[in-house]
């Protein structure tokens, strides 16, 4: 029989997402979503355990129960088997530490009130004292793989979760057989087979295919504990991208629905799932994540060092390019704040009124203003600055506040302040000999809100387009999949197969760019001002703590 | 038949409120506030007709319905034939254009729809040129009088209001008979008189008791068409403070209500007026109003220049002193801002649940921090600066936001960005020999806020004293109407008899003040930078002029 589908499972934060599409059209035929049961346990356990602040932990057992789910739900409506081939994309670097068997230590009873045996989330900010350790000890040895991320490591990253581990909950390390990208251990799951994938390895864990992983020295240097890391609780080997990570175990098909022996495919991470989703598959192209923070994927032809960036991978998205990833902290993130603690009583009630959200009423305000209107020009740095600052203490600022300043002229500030933000790391990309050609936006904010679609088009001076970035995670993990399964020879004709229409292009427009260009002049001074110059927030750190 | 009662009439920016104090005790026996019901026009016209920005109009039909209005309720209560004599106060410098009769043009049909034929109120911004041009022009002929002034002219003064109507309103400034101080209109209408206060005349106009006007020469350099202005559009004459204006007129009594022939007092301005309502009379004594603006006025021997401060006058408030004046432009109205524009909902349900105002709510919850604790720092330029800096283009910033920041933590930074703008005043004062002594605190906010006194005193580093400054603007004229009366000698012995128990004293408490001598610090570098290195705040001005 024919097979006739390609399944997509796109692991976010709070939930999982399945779609199937047609092999042949790349049409969705069928999807599900499931919500985790535990979410994102950032104040205590399932016991009530209390947690430390900046922790971010999930159980694995949720993405059992998602896969189940969102495999069983689909298999009502599709034979499974038509099934060629499944993948997973998932949040990256989630780290799972599990025994011999594969199973997460926390689901042992041992370890169930014991936080380092749960699932670090992505945005698990625990480990901020040994990324530091990870640089000063690179720095110190002149380790070259520090400046492909930027010549900083981020408490987000896969090795400093687990010197986290090691120093806090040493007998969960001692007791840790592997610890994997939970993508990876998802593949272990479903096929039985080891696996890493080369898109977390190289953006979150400083492989690289030319060198693979430092050297042992480096890894005992940071912490005696780490030495031989690579080959014990590290797996050492790291596949290729697109290619085939096992076909499904007969325990994986009691558990999933789907046939034994369905081939599945190296999994991804989930922004970078989107890529091919959106077609973004050349040199030269980029992806413009709008969400809660803002992420920037641009593929080059090579790797080289780029000061400010947060990594890259050769061959880690797509087999034959290099995919340099930059990110803003804070974005949705920095709107919702202000919505929630800024936006006065009268104008909830008016978007009550009109029977409209919040955001909409601030947008329709706002996009009444001419740029430069309000006078008023902002940090973006709710969040700190992972772009070429490299600094979490920073903080936000808007200045040129006055009497007349109304709620939707801070609000378009605010929008204002992420297109410079993103200005400052095209230039910086640009000044380090990386052109950056086609930008797709994709994410929710980019698909609602055309406002601020014209106003990044105008401040970065170049045409956006913006393409239906909706499930784009589970259809690029589909794409992976079909070409796991042989229907394509590679991701980038999978993409162009099931491309979907441009949605929307945002052409600059001459009379406000020239307003925005001496907006992002002074924009520029200050980021240089406040990030080198007069280190205040930090030093308001220092007095906080007095 | 013997007269028993004073009166004084305070004009503030949103009311007027009038005051009978019994003359033989200071006991008040009566009171009366009227709204203005145009309030402050700072977005169009009755007409509709849209303003530009920083523009701040007055109706001055609303200053003689307030007469009427408060007079009116006030002599229900006493016997007009009871009443020694009246006094006018008013917020400066607030001025008028008449005709010949003295109607304000405003109030004629041919220009009821031009702005600068209505009542440019102290807080009007709109003549920042001309004010330089002023400051240019001085400088280049090397005018003293500028050193008395801090070396610059407010955009709120006198003259630059009216050489900004000659240049943007010719019609108007032609028509114009003469140009006065509001208070002077006042006595104008209620005498038949033509006056000019000394308080308004040596702080706001240039006029020293020594000198009298800058030259003619000097207003033609500025502009020819200001040649001859002092003795035609600009009545030459100074009363002496203390003194009489004139009288009841037969249509003012049918407007007040007041017996014809009632003495009326030469008017002053509403802070000064405070003075000696608040037993402020003697040199070495100072009075802080922290109300929407702030105002440092404090008594000294002698005039002498001091760099930074707004204005001084001798015998402009007490017949034997010099007063200086040192203003912080935006204060109350900070807060004001912050709580109309940038409270969310759920504040203001949390206020109306607990019954109480959300300034108190605010107050409340701010007051559980520790100083530091929000890592905010603010600068208090919602209004301009017309401190040291004194800049009116200035702007308010916020920095230091971040996730977790709370509408509390922003209001607190803003209290606290008022207490710093104060100490570089304290500061300026204390670097040009100027000792600044006992500092007695007035104004509502005063009155109502312990935390904010608290701050106040910790930021200042030293003790603050705050009396009864209720209706202190009133009262104080009231005890001008009454040395007018003959009642005492000098305003010293009315203030001395009349005066009120002190409230309440503020002293620095040794932990706040050493974290806010920290902030302290980075409030400096950043009003030096932003005053003084990097003028964004004037160029984002002219941006928006683009």
């Amino acid at each position: 029989m024919k097979k006739k589908y390609t399944i997509g499972v796109d692991f976010g934060t709070l939930s999982a997402r399945a779609v199937v599409l047609e092999l042949a059209t790349g049409k969705e035929v069928a999807e599900a979503v499931y919500a985790y049961p535990h979410g994102v346990m950032d104040t205590c356990l399932p016991s009530g355990r209390k947690l430390p602040p900046q922790f971010a932990l999930q159980h694995p057992g949720d993405y059992l129960k998602a896969l189940q789910n969102t495999l069983g739900d689909i298999l009502q409506k599709v034979d499974k088997a038509e099934i060629a081939a499944l993948c997973v994309d998932f949040t990256t670097c989630t780290v799972v530490c599990v025994d011999e068997d594969g199973m997460p230590l926390c689901m042992k009873a041992e370890f169930a009130d014991e936080p380092h045996a749960y699932v670090k989330l992505w945005k698990h900010h625990g480990a901020t004292n040994q990324a530091l350790r990870f640089d000063q000890v690179a720095r110190k040895r002149k380790e070259t793989f520090l400046t492909l991320c930027g010549d900083t490591t981020s408490s987000e990253a896969f090795f400093p979760k687990i010197l986290e581990t090691l120093e806090n909950a040493p007998r969960v390390y001692e007791k840790t057989h592997r610890f994997y990208d939970a993508a990876d251990w998802l593949s272990l799951v479903l096929t039985g087979k080891e696996t890493h994938n080369p898109c977390m390895a190289g953006l979150k864990a400083y492989w690289t295919r030319e060198k693979g992983y430092p050297s042992n020295d480096y890894f005992r240097a940071v912490h005696p504990g780490l030495e031989n890391i690579i080959g014990t609780k590290v797996c050492e080997a790291v596949a290729r991208v697109d290619g085939i990570a096992g076909h499904i175990t007969k325990e994986a098909a009691k558990l999933t629905g789907l046939l034994e022996g369905t081939v599945v495919a190296i999994p991804v991470g989930d922004a970078h799932a989107a890529m091919p989703a959106l077609n973004i598959t050349k040199s030269g192209e980029s992806m413009l994540v709008i969400g809660t923070s803002g992420v920037l994927l641009s593929n080059t032809e090579n790797s080289q060092p780029v000061p400010g960036i947060c990594a890259q991978v050769e061959g880690g998205v797509f087999s034959d390019l290099c995919t340099m990833e930059a990110g803003q902290a804070g974005l949705g993130d920095c709107f919702d704040w202000f919505v929630k603690h800024c936006v006065p009583e009268s104008y909830h009630a008016e978007a009550k009124e009109k029977n409209m959200g919040i955001h909409a009423l601030l947008t329709e305000k706002a996009q009444k203003l001419r740029p430069g209107e309000s006078r008023l020009l902002a940090l973006d740095w709710w969040n700190g600055n992972r772009s070429i600052l490299k600094n979490d203490g920073l903080t936000g600022m808007i200045l040129g506040l006055n009497m007349q300043t109304r709620p939707e002229e801070i609000y378009r500030a605010l929008i204002e302040a992420t297109a410079f933000g993103l200005r400052v790391i095209q230039e910086n990309y640009e000044a380090n000999g990386v052109k950056i050609g086609d930008i797709c936006a994709a994410g929710g904010i980019a698909m609602k809100n055309p406002m601020l679609m014209q106003i990044y088009a105008d401040v970065l001076g170049r045409q956006l387009t913006v393409a239906s970035s909706a499930q784009a995670g589970a259809r690029g993990s589909a794409m992976y999949a079909a070409v796991a399964a042989g229907a394509f020879p590679h991701i980038r004709e999978a993409a162009e197969a099931y491309k979907q229409p441009v949605l929307a292009t945002y052409t600059p427009m001459a009379e406000n760019v020239a307003v925005y260009n001496a907006l992002y002049k002074e924009y520029r001074r200050l980021h240089d001002y406040f990030g080198k110059e007069n280190n205040v927030m930090d030093r308001l750190y220092e007095i906080y703590k007095m």
